[in-house]
């Protein structure tokens, strides 16, 4: 005898599968009379319910997914203390899943959420996206959503973004203000929101200072600390070398500051050097690292705070709730005399 | 009318649990006419299925759950790499859930776990945890679960360490040939089986060079930053003060470094450093620091390992898997003349 499943068990009873599906949740809603009605044809017809099927979602997991990149980074590890603040106060667990940027695990990954495990999603998407059709999906689906730091301009959900424009422009105005006049840009993606809108920054800010954009030293970085650290000793060798670098992303500091040392070039003196970071360790650094510093916790507890706003009212609409939180620059020892 | 669970369920019928689940679960280890016979007397008598019932639990999550007291800390992050390389290539999913080293926290997220949302669990227990029940527990209702790092020594399960013990100790005769004579450990649990192998480590190894020990250069860090950086300064103000500090853990680094900096003490002149860190920032510190490096990655790489051999095979018992992965001293600046 085959199996069938709510969709086809709600058409035999000729009931929505909504209400099929509170029934078999044992909802206050639906009448007793119904719910016998429902369980018998469900025998009859050999109806198994599925543990995790989204139609049994009206029981909640108290869980909500925070899908990011990965946690060997500051913001992120900062984020999700943001986002566990508020979670913890609501009596919700957080389950953190990795896409290692990967565009296949954050499909997989958001595939899975749809099965019930988690009431809501917190996601900042993977370097490798570019099309968006599993997030509208899932909303669609009707789990509540809320993109932070990274997101897909055209999903029609909350945003939680900081003013990375804004933010790419003062670093490279204050490049331009330590004298430097030929500045390299380190992007990590060329499909990325929050890339772009740095590397924008960052073009408006040569432009206002009338310096001229030299397409050489705007470096796309890839995911392999190895081959960054490649990438950027060459463009630190090749004549007209930059005297300015400004790091789109924390984890390319390291292998910035270890090009300059196998080098031999002095940090600030032959080279000055932004990251958008937010290292613990940037005060410490040899030499002290200028960042621009994300509000990495504001961010995760603005994003949580609305996706509980969601959970709770089901009237609220999370499509016109962007936030931009801005970020600031820090001047430490690496862009200073 | 009453819903009944699946215990009276099984009861009326005459069969046991584990086949009215398979039942349910549409085994093919059951005859249909069972199958009919379990789903006409739910149905009769109010069976509600719980989706997450553990008695479920035939129909596998495909999900490892990885507990652990934080991501900011590179140990952490690097272990979450290795498990999820292993996890990958099983088809599973790695979900992350943070105690923020806090026992009750801990205690829910397992009590969770029991529902049914993994199929086993890694742990790295808080330093609030003192006692094991509710790891037992969870063994007990037939989750597999494999400690990493942090361990319950009474827990009879498998453990994946690294040698703290040995470890301190190399760091300590390392601190006492770079001519230390006044070595402060500074701990971040009391009840930690880590911190106190780290620290039984340090007091052999003075013991074993006649270095007396001075329980004022022991000192007991808590989690707050602030706090930690006040505590290290006041250490580094008395009269006597250490002329070598070893951190027990990666996040006292950044405290470590600022106290001396604002005490203009000299490292290594003044006083030399070595910290348990994994920090990718180590080598370009000011200075460079010598650390004590995990073996992060391999640890939670074994420990998937072991979890998916006893999730594969019933019969393999975790119980005298344990796995010790020597960390290794990496000499820098910090210590160094």
């Amino acid at each position: 005898m085959k199996n069938i499943n709510i969709r086809e068990l709600a058409l035999e009873l000729n009931l929505s599968v909504s209400t099929v599906s509170k029934a078999l949740n044992d909802s206050y809603e639906i009448s007793e009379e119904t719910k016998r009605r429902v369980l018998e044809t469900a025998a009859r017809l050999n109806y198994v319910p599925n543990p995790y099927a989204s139609s049994l979602r009206g029981r909640k997991s108290k869980n909500i997914g925070v899908v990011i990149p990965e946690v060997a980074d500051s913001f992120f590890s900062l984020a999700i203390n943001g986002i566990e603040s508020v979670a913890k106060e609501k009596g919700y667990h957080v389950l953190i899943c990795l896409t290692h940027e990967s565009f296949e695990n954050e499909r997989t990954i958001l595939k899975e959420f749809q099965g019930g495990r988690v009431d809501g999603v917190l996601l900042s998407v993977s370097r490798e996206t570019t099309q968006c059709n599993h997030i509208s999906d899932l909303i669609a689906n009707g789990l509540p959503l809320v993109f932070f730091d990274r997101a897909c301009d055209n999903v029609e959900t909350a945003k939680i973004t900081t003013d990375d424009f804004e933010s790419a422009y003062k670093a490279t105005a204050h490049l331009i203000q330590q004298n430097c006049d030929q500045i390299a840009f380190l992007s990590i993606s060329k499909s990325l929101s929050i890339s772009n809108k740095r590397l924008e920054g960052y073009l408006q800010a040569l432009s206002d200072y009338q310096i001229k954009v030299d397409q050489k030293y705007i470096i796309h970085c890839s995911n392999d600390a190895e081959q960054n650290y490649l990438l950027i000793k060459k463009l630190l060798q090749q004549k007209n070398k930059p005297n300015g670098i400004i790091a789109s992303v924390e984890k390319l500091t390291t292998p910035v500051y270890m090009a300059c040392e196998a080098l031999k070039l002095k940090v600030p003196k032959d080279v000055k050097i932004v990251c958008f970071s937010n290292l613990e360790t940037a005060a410490i650094l040899n030499p002290s690292l200028t960042t621009i510093t994300q509000p990495a916790f504001e961010m995760g507890k603005t994003a949580a705070t609305l996706l509980f706003r969601a959970l709770e009212n089901r009237n609220f609409s999370l499509i016109k709730e962007d936030f931009i939180i801005p970020s600031t620059l820090v001047v430490r020892g690496s862009t200073s005399h």
